[in-house]
């Protein structure tokens, strides 16, 4: 017998014909002899229209308030779910987040978990009862209903996995696990059956949706099994797993294209100490998130500032640039949404060298010029102009060994 | 400066522009320099619709995950309103059932409310911030969601106003207050100013469906003044408010007509000692509610035993009868649905004599039969055929002075 805890995402749950597939699903789970705790997204496009309907009444709807909305489509779904699994004779209780202790701090809209009492959800499953719990969802330390951000349901579900020391934490989606890469980018696209939470957390950080990076710095930390799978299969998905020995036959597991990022120059800054902050502390004190930074020298003790912020955040950004440049000294600001940026990631990087320079060897070759460039030990990424993504994609893909049969 | 508990039913919370008109209301009052604590029921309609899909789930819904399903409704409008105050720079809050310790038994479906904590409420109130609760629902001694029943959020706002010692609850709705009938069926229905609780406790019991019965209980259990009126305009409606010496110069304040009731009769029952109990003991046992019974004599010692019983449960009234009937010998069952119930109510019955026969009088000079009596000491109902409803309303409406001058 094991503990498994699945979680079902909104496409998952969009109707009831769905929510019936759910519960066959738990119910099979939970027939086989295992103990089954669910945790549910709201139906896919619930959470926009409550927030569309939020900005209706303000273009800035008080953030405690806007939870106590969006918490109702998840704890719908959560209901309908244990009545369908009542009326197929499994007992089942659903339980919001204030019931199954699901502790974070204040952070409206993007709260962050603290601990889990999971007293109820332990009850119970001793009485052999099916526990769905609602996702997305907490409580503060003052008793007010939190969220956890988009995609919170998956921290929601690895959270608790991680508080009952499940043996594995199901992630059901509509997509049937993680891929080497954007199959609508690239056709030769595999799946992974095996990935690292240190390659997962990379990609998840740039823009691969599949997992909420907070979800799998949880599971990391508490070493809890992921398996990434389709609710409208039976197919094997992606195992989100510690690093292990037959993962490091592969120097390169994943190619990844991040389309959300802008970049800003600041054109001819004086060649001065202190002048990275007082470019950079503005932009912190706003909350603008700085990716990639780089300061290119020119000739005359000039340098131009360049570096990437998301796309959401450039005009907001753009206006304080403008402000320091006209402080420093600098010649001009420009902003350019048409980037993308293209990461190679893969634990084998460590014990290998020339991945950096078969990257730009690969770019080079298809005459894409390189703007920006980082790394980290198991990630190289690269901005280059947005109308080469695809073929960098591509390109990348075949260089490293990923593509598929077909 | 006055303690105001307001109390806003679903019609006058239906859409985004409706609650937008509740939060100025609510203001208003507020900066008249008052304490407000505002109670909601769900928009018209979305309670409704999500009976209707729990039915689709299950023809008999689990009755704990309807509850935590249905006060989703309240829980939206709340949320909405709390952030429509807030864009307006009033300082406003929501609080669910659970936060605003509304407490309960574990009734679902129908729960009674034991006591109300109210500690957020008062605290926020002393911050002077307008507090906004969910209405309809609560919390059992398990932490599990509970709802009131249909019109439960009348029962909140008494409630929340009697633990709050509220100088006045007020519930608005889409009537402008209470009528001494049902305008639809009689045109010289007139809005009464001042009505006792015990009128109000008749009229609410005889299917008026103003109040739900148990909030005018508890309004009078703990002496809370009740203002009934419409949030569609400044007219003042109806209080409901302690028997006082002005009301009683009226002998009969109003005349109802309740439609869901049915009539069964067992025909020639044996006249023998235990039958009543052999009869009324297994309909009990099933939970249906027998209002009227009448035995009329007939010759050779069998009986007629009429009784009723509400629509809602006259098949299985019936099936129970026929089982009853079989076992102690009468001869058959007959069930009636085409028949209405008219009442007179008033307080000031007590001190005259002559309200039932000047009743029966004014009936049968429409010659309309009465096919079964009750009495309390403040009204007096007749069932009648349901073809004369209305000529009956509006003859006793006449008869009993209550016609107003259109």
């Amino acid at each position: 017998m094991s503990l498994i805890v699945q979680k079902y995402g909104g496409t998952s749950v969009a109707d009831l014909e769905r929510i019936q597939n759910v519960a066959h699903r738990v119910a099979k789970t939970a027939d086989q002899g295992n103990r089954v705790v669910v945790i549910l997204s709201a139906m896919a496009g619930v959470t926009d229209n409550l927030i569309g309907m939020a900005k209706q009444v303000s273009e800035f709807p008080d953030k405690r308030e806007l939870d106590v909305l969006l918490s109702t489509g998840e704890q719908t779904t959560a209901a309908l779910l244990a009545m369908m699994l009542q009326s197929m004779k499994h007992p089942a209780r659903s339980l919001l987040g204030f019931q199954a202790e699901v502790r974070t701090d204040c952070a409206f809209g993007n709260a962050r978990i603290l601990d889990i009492g999971a007293r109820r959800i332990k009850d119970y499953l001793e009485m052999n009862t099916i526990v769905v719990v609602a996702g997305f969802q907490g409580c503060d330390p003052d008793g007010n209903i939190t969220t956890l951000g988009r995609g919170g349901s998956d921290t929601s579900a690895v959270a608790i996995a991680a508080s009952l020391k499940a043996d594995i934490c199901e992630i059901y989606t509509d997509v049937d696990g993680v891929y080497t890469t954007d199959p609508n980018i690239c056709p030769k696209a595999k799946k992974i059956d095996k990935i690292s939470y240190e390659e997962m957390l990379e990609m998840a950080s740039l823009g691969a949706k599949v997992l909420q990076i907070r979800s799998v710095e949880f599971a990391k930390k508490f070493n809890v099994p992921i398996h990434v799978r389709s609710s409208f299969s039976e197919e094997e998905g992606t195992m989100v797993i510690n690093e292990n020995a037959d993962m490091e036959s592969l120097v390169v597991s994943a190619v990844t294209c991040d389309k959300n990022e802008a970049r800003i120059v600041l054109k001819q800054v004086p060649d001065t100490p202190g002048i990275a902050a007082k470019v950079f502390t503005p932009l912190a004190d706003e909350g603008i998130v700085v990716d990639m930074i780089i300061q290119g020298a020119r000739s005359g003790g000039n340098n131009d500032l360049t570096f990437t912020v998301p796309q959401t955040q450039l005009k907001q950004a753009l206006a304080i640039g403008e402000k320091v440049a006209a402080e420093i000294g600098a010649k001009e600001v420009q902003g350019d949404e048409n980037i993308v940026k293209v990461s190679v990631i893969g634990v084998g990087m460590k014990n290998h060298s020339g991945v950096a320079s078969k990257m730009f060897t690969t770019l080079a070759a298809e005459n894409i010029n390189i703007r920006l460039i980082s790394t980290s030990e198991i990630r190289i990424s690269c901005v280059i102009d947005a109308k080469y993504a695809e073929l960098a994609v591509r390109a990348l893909h075949t260089a490293f060994d990923l593509d598929g049969k077909d």
